[in-house]
């Protein structure tokens, strides 16, 4: 057996429990995503992962939709299949519109072109940016 | 010789300084970054990426600082330096705070740690993502 | 046609089963992997990959054990499925426990968000890390 | 003002110096290195980031050699200038000869390799590997 | 609802259409691909994106099937699984034999490997590449 | 000590002075450059390294021009700057001119953009592309 699996919350330790019940009532879900059901296989990442993400997230100088968008850009990014489709929906919870979805995909897009577009060109950076 | 060079305004073609015009226009600055004097090198490229980045940067469904935060994550998700100056410069224009720029940076870390555990745990998009 | 397909050993080359015979032996294995089937349409890159892995994972300054997370580490990195499954098993085959694989994961995850965080700050390198 | 500034001890909050001393006893070390200094821009995350590092690379299952050298790979993986420098000499400090250091950039290399190759071909997870 | 939909060219909006009819004609096929269905959710995008490619990937300093494989190499390095098929049948479709896509794949995977060799031995750039 | 340092000719051993002599006879140069002075702490690697990418980029079916541009293009796309400085000298010297070089870079731009673009919109695999 090398493949992780998920942990049910009947099967789980009171660690992992305790971490799940407060994912339940934090976001008001019944049951929790299979994120948590895999990551409850490491009951110390579990809960600093959940107690790091219920910070950062946490309303703040940027709104939760900002943020959402942001992970969201950040998985398209890097091509995680689970975090798009999980933080897509969070960010559609949060109230992202599908002109929002487009707009955000479109600078995504450019962010990664350009980005390229200066590596090849080896740009050197403005000295105006240094400060 | 294989290295780029920039191409200043007194140098450059008619079809370049059209463009180095337009973007000294829109952006009211007296001169171009250097990322636009390189690309000059192909005017076909300068006028298609400036084209293409006047309209996903413009105001719309998501207001322009929203559009550079997200751009900042993407070029530091890539590791891309002059983006990350150049548009870390674009986004404090536009208004993002220094405790902003810190949220933002919290969301783009967590964002890179949490899309490598669900590779890692081999985890499984919820049926609930899948509609 | 345009999508590879595996070549198996029955309908493999003299040169193709060599290799293979080579993996089977020295992993005493009854079949090699999907990884292999697929090379083999090009038995150059079949053959120079197979000695250059065989190499590269051989104990040495390091042993099998560390090797495999590594290249498990480097593989949850990229999002490479594939390989994530497939070091994942060879790792846990050379005695990877599940607290193992769950520090591992911890690692690679903070390693990935340390690296955006790096990236944003726009931190220089301390002086004692040059010599 | 745009780009990030280190904050030195002598200019930092009750909150930063805090997380600074204990990084400094912890480490036996009389100074921070830039990441701490740049980081605390935002203490919350250098108190999250310091928390969450310290509990990861302590030693466990995996000795912390293994786990800076997990650290390294997934930092040269990524094309991180400062953390290749940074957890190159911890690395060094937990004792990582050069010829370990070798027979690591060799499985890294490998890996980001064959990690290219599996994407190419298209190779379907062996059913083996799915359980 | 928050995944993405494809639209099909009976529901679609005139601008839609325009655009679908004009790679259905440029490209002499008698539908376009998923790509273009589910760009459509975005007219403005989907627009931008087929003008930029149109121009981009016609003959020009680079014949087609060397524009195609570029983009096959880039994609593979990036791991999209989508764009390798996309691609990869583009590329057959424009001539690439199977020697071609072997030796394409095995230049791919060396560069992917001596890309890391270069971050882990911090290599500095000779001087006769800075002209 | 934990930065890796070049090896010269005149300090290096002899398995080492052989690979740099057949690296000064293959390409007709007077010295190596850094990548292979620093590759040369680990010999092993050095000649592994050396055999793969002769072998790799030698003619074939395809011309080493094309073989330099698609290194370039994985290496822009991983932001590595010393390959890309090197690969760009070596795509100069094997013929590219400032025009193929402004359409790769182009194609690359456009790669990395809908590569993002497809991850976001979650677009499935057309049955097309699957045979």
């Amino acid at each position: 057996m090398s493949k992780p699996q998920p942990i049910e919350y009947d099967d789980a330790s009171p660690d992992v429990r305790a971490v799940f019940d407060d994912i339940k009532t934090s976001r008001k879900v019944k049951d929790v995503n299979n994120f948590w059901k895999y990551l409850a296989n490491d009951p110390k990442t579990l809960r600093r992962t959940w107690e790091s993400l219920k910070d950062v997230m946490a309303p703040g100088a940027l709104d939760p939709l900002v943020k959402e968008m942001v992970y969201l850009a950040v998985s398209v990014t890097n091509g995680c299949g689970y975090c798009i489709a999980s933080h897509g929906a969070a960010a559609t919870k949060a109230g992202m519109t599908p002109e929002q979805f487009g707009e955000l995909m479109a600078v995504v897009g450019m962010a990664n072109e350009t980005n390229r577009l200066v590596n090849g060109y080896r740009v050197p950076i403005d000295p105006a940016f240094e400060t």
